[in-house]
């Protein structure tokens, strides 16, 4: 009997239970932990998220021949980091957001300094997941702490952090078409990288296919953003999960704004033709889901 | 010529002006960090701490044997994750302190989302710092490896930042002498046992060191907190950077609240003698300079 492959929909629907399921106990066993922390770190975790950067990490690990487990702790520390990062930055001192994903946000129903506290440590409960997949047969110690070093700087001031912090000052309307394509590197991309990188050194990638798969990332991670900006003005709000235009209403500058809707749909296109041409170059033995995920981002519509 | 040994305050000047020498060029050449964000980092980092538990790290590294610059990476690291917790605990939503150690804080200087991001920072960039411990000549993967997940541990829901949210549960009065214990375990001794395990990690220490470090780190660091608690009290506010009696003004229970000075202080005494009885079972090459900064840490008076 011939089995048909699953579509892209059934990978990324296994994919995100996988993780969802592994989040879901993402506290070891035996964990003296206050129990409002243990559960505002759940409630961020669990609160829906699309599980994009654990599915590129799951899948850049594939695409070179790793198994999905080896790859889980990697996939599950980038999420935590993700999610670290959406509760600081929805807090009133940063982005004020009372919702995300139709959902309170994490302060709004732990408070304020719960919510500091349940993002700090996600953020160092990553560092533990990621050194898990030390423990993964085939996975050597060298790779996770090489693993380890690029969560920290891709993550750190000089990556996520500092993007957001860009992004703020740019809140100020100091910003102009340099300083927006600085915040969406760093603010967004740099995590996306990291999980393809990551996903690769967990299958022990050469440096031709680190190099493919970063290239991958960037082209990907700045799609994402400005698809992002776009779906901001044009998308449904129902779908979104939040009202449109909140990006004009805050007079937050971005790639509509400066290059107007059809310079910026035609970029997405551009960027993610350059992706898919990243991988197929002949150093990654199986980049169809790569391929795949790139076609999926650019077609959505949340 | 004989040499005198530096005596213990010659020493930890020393290992102060080290440490604060590599933290004031914390960031590696040629990273792009937003300007806002490298100074608020910095002058937290700068601020006039006591180095103490980069201190640990490095005395118990040579008191196995193992070079001061090996230790320094780790060292350096333990100090941002105590700097950056310092920096969230100050914030308005947390204790909301204007003033620590007689300077502003971080959040009154450079505004509270660029604190909070600088926090944010200072925790992803210990990772990295903690990491460069594997290019020392000498120290291996494995036990970087192993440094980097008792950081996450040590610091993380189940160490640190638990004893946090432990501690503010705590401020709601519902604090008994053995929710004070497990407050001190994790916001303050965690830290403080991870800094001296670490340190022997750098010098590939045996398990029966470990243990003993372990043992001392877990004495000395509830004898500190306990002598904090004292000093809030009755220690002289011009040393202190800082009014007393803050703890009873808030209806803070605290050590000498349960069981009274005389009993609080005897307390001190014990664990402290505990502390070197740990270092001195003849597991240890080399336990001076423990000894002298256990002493040196009863006699504080700031």
């Amino acid at each position: 009997m011939h089995l048909a492959k699953p579509s892209i929909n059934q990978y990324i629907g296994e994919i995100s239970e996988l993780v969802g399921g592994r989040l879901e106990s993402f506290l070891p066993e035996g964990w003296e932990v206050p129990e409002s922390l243990a559960k505002s770190m759940k409630y961020s975790l669990m609160a829906g998220g699309k599980r994009l950067r654990p599915l590129l990490v799951i899948a850049a690990a594939e695409s070179l021949g790793a198994s999905r487990e080896a790859a889980l702790p990697v996939a599950c520390a980038v999420e935590m980091v993700h999610t670290y990062s959406l509760i600081h930055d929805d807090l009133p001192a940063m982005d004020d957001d009372d919702f995300r994903r139709g959902k309170p946000t994490n302060h709004k129903v732990f408070g304020e300094a719960t919510a500091i506290l349940a993002g700090d440590g996600l953020l160092t409960h990553a560092f533990y997941s990621a050194v898990q997949a030390a423990r993964q047969p085939g996975v050597k110690a060298e790779e996770v702490l090489a693993i380890v070093e690029e969560l920290a700087v891709y993550a750190g001031p000089s990556g996520m952090v500092g993007g957001q912090v860009a992004d703020m000052e740019g809140e100020q309307g100091l910003t102009d078409l340099q300083r927006l394509r600085f915040i969406h590197e760093h603010k967004t991309a740099d995590l996306i990288v990291f999980s393809l990188k990551a996903g690769g050194r967990i299958a022990a990638a050469t440096s031709a296919q680190l190099s493919a798969l970063e290239t991958y990332g960037r082209a990907l991670g700045l799609a994402f953003q400005i698809q992002d900006d776009i779906l901001d003005l044009v998308g449904d709000e129902a779908k979104l999960g939040k009202k449109t235009q909140s990006d004009v209403k805050q007079g937050k500058v971005t790639y509509p704004y400066f290059l107007g809707m059809e310079a910026s749909r035609a970029e997405v296109d551009r960027l993610t033709r350059s992706a898919k041409e990243a991988v197929t170059g002949g150093s990654i033995p199986n980049p169809e889901r790569l391929l795949d995920i790139a076609d999926y981002l650019l077609s959505r519509d949340h």
